[in-house]
């Protein structure tokens, strides 16, 4: 794309920003594919449209036309309209959609150059019209109105407030893999493809809006307008979080087939800064951008370093401590005042801190335990560890912590730490809003976070 | 126990070292508790005794007895007696047990005073009957034998060649839950419990000379004898890798509820130096440990640093790529014959590492590209990644990577990366012997401590 289009894009599509909010929540959809044509550059298939026309009719809620151009000819309207044909007839059935009125358009397929992509954007441009793509392959998700443009059919994640935008489709498919079968809850899923008019910004502008998206998790591997991004993010970080894993720190060099750590770090630190700068919350995978979210998504922001752990055994406990320490937090010293109640109820526990509250411990114990060192000043966050295993803790007892936790305005999660042992809790929490994490690490790294969002909201 | 006692135990107890044997590869059990008895202390209770008896009686394929001291009196021989009482009363039937010829002694209770433990230690050389425990509470499990003396009714991890010893008993449960749910093959598993004869030592000796024992884990929170520890280690991770979690690095500080972070980094160093000077493997968390071990126990090690990606997605591949940086790792350049024979065979195959297969593809690309890159001198590992979501790839084809892997020796390890991709792919791979992980992080890992092990050989 060219400069000249670039800066006329920025004037005059700004008054079609509304135009976005029809990628995600159309009251109409058309899906435009064919049953015949197969291009495998760019992906067009029969089966790709099925697929895709399967999901829509599956789950959204509101009115779907499907459109075989082998068979139909005449477009109705329609508030976005799906497009999954090779580029140059993309490009006529967009023209006409786009003057029949459509509001939005899904380029899910691929294959264009560069004279087809400014093609597309000079139409956009003239009927204001918004573009997700081409080649976002995959499109979009909105759990909430059951829209989903994937050609993965039953792969749709529980509703919930982290909205996820993908630079890559590949890691985009893993991170859909993962929510689904973690059961971690989605507002919106993006897979940005080409970004012929709709660009990242535009995403994050319309997520930070969203009343539905409680935080935005991206995965990217480049920024291509440094400043605006740090500008924008920076804002809404003021009252939203994003949480960013940046694939590629390494990327030169591994296209290079050339591992120099000298090149790699320096490029790195830009992005560091950058994300520093713009309140954002850097990750280190896929497992931690989804530790962070689900802890944004569902606690409040942690005031202070002070993490108290309460367990029922003593080994992870140990184990918990080490990792909080790790995470640059520290153990909290309980007050007197908190140690004394703790004592006059159960005189057995030992006054410091991790609290253990020994094997028996069920959930009255937890509760009551729970909500002094909730009531505590000098604790800032709340670690719980309980196993089943060697333990009478049942999986029942669990539902006490969000019922605590939920009347304090401090984070608290929780670590049935183990296989079955975790499975079988977070089943009981499923829907509470209590993050859960099977190892003391990614309870800490998610204190960790809260911490850091906290700082940034200061 | 005093000073004299240990002395003593040193240089007498050596003659009964073979009896340690008979604590794992028993050909007969007695498990001795009581119907009646409940002492909170200690964990006496006809529950724990019914459990425990359970386990034998549902999974030994040797003889078991079980003898409740309230209905029987007349003691037979066998060559393991487990005991489940409380202190007294398992002091007087460790001593008819012993009489009667048993070869060692599994006290799973606790509340032993010192003067009762130093009893049992005179007993037991008296006899040279080898005593785990007290309060070894699970006591131990081997796979192989079918034996469980946990109280955790069917918790029976698979057969595998990782032996776990655990000083912490809430930690080993945790690590049993584990490698039961995730299905790691565990050979034997130790708690280790107060360790009035039995100590660390002893049981590694035992594990360094069982055949069926490729990787000890272990998890532990202090070392008694430091010098006889990292001697013993050395000698033993020379020839068998050692992998240790280490527990309560902020232990004092925990204790003293003080995190200073200064003495805290300052012991730590102590135990790091120790355990390099060993040959020990040190891990950060429970899943690093089995990530570690499970990569010792199925693939030979590392011989050099560089790594070559194979994948089928761009995304996650750039971020395995990362991945390998992080660990100190070098993407691999392939050798001019190596590009040449892979571009012959797939004219559409960048010929960069990592290498993108594309996503059509199916077992024989996997299986002719992982070939030419594993004859390739300049690879010293392989890091496979095989996308089920957006991708043509089906579980089944999984199969060519053990496959082929198994003709060379250099460490290939698997990344079916996602939530239910991973599970599919990992099903299809249990029992090939083929680590399988559901994120680059954890692959890479895994190679870096393949690597260190190649280095600990040379």
């Amino acid at each position: 794309m060219t400069g000249k289009l670039k800066s006329t894009k920025t004037t005059k599509l700004s008054k079609a920003k509304q135009n976005v909010r029809a990628i995600f929540e159309p009251r109409s959809i058309t899906l435009i594919g064919s049953s015949k044509i197969v291009e495998e550059v760019g992906m067009t298939s029969p089966k790709l449209f099925a697929d895709v026309a399967y999901n829509l009719q599956t789950y959204f809620e509101g009115r779907v036309n499907i459109f075989d151009i082998e068979t139909r000819s005449t477009l109705g309207k329609s508030d976005l309209t799906i497009l999954a044909l090779p580029p140059q007839k993309s490009l006529n059935w967009a023209g006409k959609a786009m003057n029949t009125g459509t509001k939005a358009i899904i380029q899910l397929t691929g294959g264009f150059d560069a004279a087809q992509r400014a093609k597309y954007f000079k139409l956009a441009l003239k009927h204001h019209v918004r573009v997700l793509g081409p080649n976002t392959i995959m499109g979009i998700i909105n759990t909430r109105v059951g829209l989903n443009t994937t050609f993965e059919r039953n792969l749709m994640p529980p509703v919930g407030n982290i909205s996820v935008i993908s630079q890559s489709g590949g890691v985009g498919a893993t991170l859909l893999d993962w929510a689904s079968y973690y059961d971690i809850g989605v507002s919106k899923f993006v897979f940005m493809g080409d970004k012929v008019d709709i660009d990242d910004e535009n995403v994050l502008e319309y997520l930070a809006s969203d009343p539905k998206t409680r935080v935005i998790a991206m995965y990217i591997e480049g920024i291509k307008n440094g400043r605006k991004f740090v500008e924008l993010s920076r804002k809404i970080t003021a009252r939203k979080p994003i949480v960013v894993l940046k694939g590629g720190i390494t990327q030169e060099s591994a296209q290079r087939a050339l591992s120099h750590t000298a090149s790699v770090a320096g490029s790195d630190e830009i992005f560091n800064a950058a994300f520093k700068d713009a309140g954002i919350i850097r990750v280190g995978d896929i497992e931690d951008l989804f530790t962070a979210s689900v802890a944004l998504a569902s606690q409040p922001p942690m005031r202070g370093k002070n993490v108290c752990i309460v367990s029922n055994v003593g080994g992870p406990a140990i184990l918990a401590a080490d990792e909080v320490a790790k995470a640059e937090l520290e153990l909290a010293h309980l007050s007197e005042e908190t140690k004394q109640k703790v004592q006059k109820a159960y005189p057995g526990i030992d006054l410091i801190n991790p609290i253990d509250l020994i094997a028996d411990a069920r959930a009255d114990r937890y509760r009551n335990v729970l909500k002094l060192v909730l009531e505590d000043s000098q604790v800032d966050g709340v670690m719980v560890i309980n196993m089943l295993k060697s333990c009478f803790f049942e999986p029942e007892d669990a539902k006490v912590i969000p019922e605590v936790a939920s009347r304090y305005d401090k984070p608290v999660v929780d670590v049935p730490v183990g296989g079955e042992d975790f499975i079988k809790v977070a089943n009981v929490l499923k829907g509470t809003g209590m993050p859960t994490y099977n190892l003391p690490s990614k309870a800490a790294l998610a204190l960790r976070i809260l911490y850091e969002y906290g700082r940034r909201q200061c």
